[in-house]
């Protein structure tokens, strides 16, 4: 069976598959049907995976045919306790052009609860987010 | 022992108590040393108990001495993982004056992984956030 961090990396290389290939389905499939999601923007919590779904098919619509998201992580570390892993990293979301030019990025924290049976895993929460400046309010995006 | 909802709203009424005492040692004490904290405000991370206090006692040192915060949570729920529980909460924090009347109020997401041995129970990874709009970039203090 995989460490902690080997599955959480392994999970992570789904999740940015799944973004990559603008990949509704295959991103829908990471989450626990009854996922709690409390996301970086605009919403505060998505209730279930169906909401996030829509979230990632308005996310993946509004990036142009020629755009791709890239996801990088550091910081990775996961924990296990009973039947479930606790991962925090820090995400690098890249846009980039089919040509591979970078376009804009963006880092966010992040933290899971991911369930697992044995090399299966289920994100059942997640948390993401960015520090606030205290005097503009505004996220940090650039770590 | 109590259900998890119930042992993490224990966990959540001390943290009120400590914030309302300005008391950073029992603010400290709900955190295993090891901790890692992911906080709305200013900084990426906070990598143990130490740091966190550090911040608490700023925090608690940076309020007048008439002015105290009342800290009150909804939406809570709490799961349990082998000897760990996974907590999500909307946390509101309201200064008020000593005379009880409310200044400002601000509302966050919570998520902790507290572990768990009996009624001990110690966070072990905190994260907290507000969502950002999309087009200001500031987060969101009122839900």
């Amino acid at each position: 069976m995989q460490t902690p961090v080997e599955a959480a990396a392994s999970l992570l290389q789904s999740y940015a598959r799944a973004v990559l290939d603008k990949d509704v389905q295959a991103f829908a499939d990471l989450y626990h049907p009854d996922v709690c999601i409390f996301d970086t923007w605009g919403v505060w919590s998505y209730d279930d995976a169906q909401a996030w779904a829509g979230m990632a098919r308005e996310w993946f619509a509004a990036l142009p045919a020629t755009e791709r998201v890239v996801v990088t992580w550091d910081g990775l570390q996961a924990r296990q306790f009973g039947d479930a892993l606790s991962v925090q990293a820090f995400l690098t979301y890249t846009a980039m052009t089919d040509q591979g030019e970078k376009i804009r990025a963006m880092t966010n924290r992040l933290s899971w609860v991911v369930q697992r049976d044995g090399d299966a895993l289920q994100v059942v929460h997640e948390h993401t987010s960015a520090p606030a400046d205290h005097e503009s309010g505004k996220v940090i995006l650039q770590r």
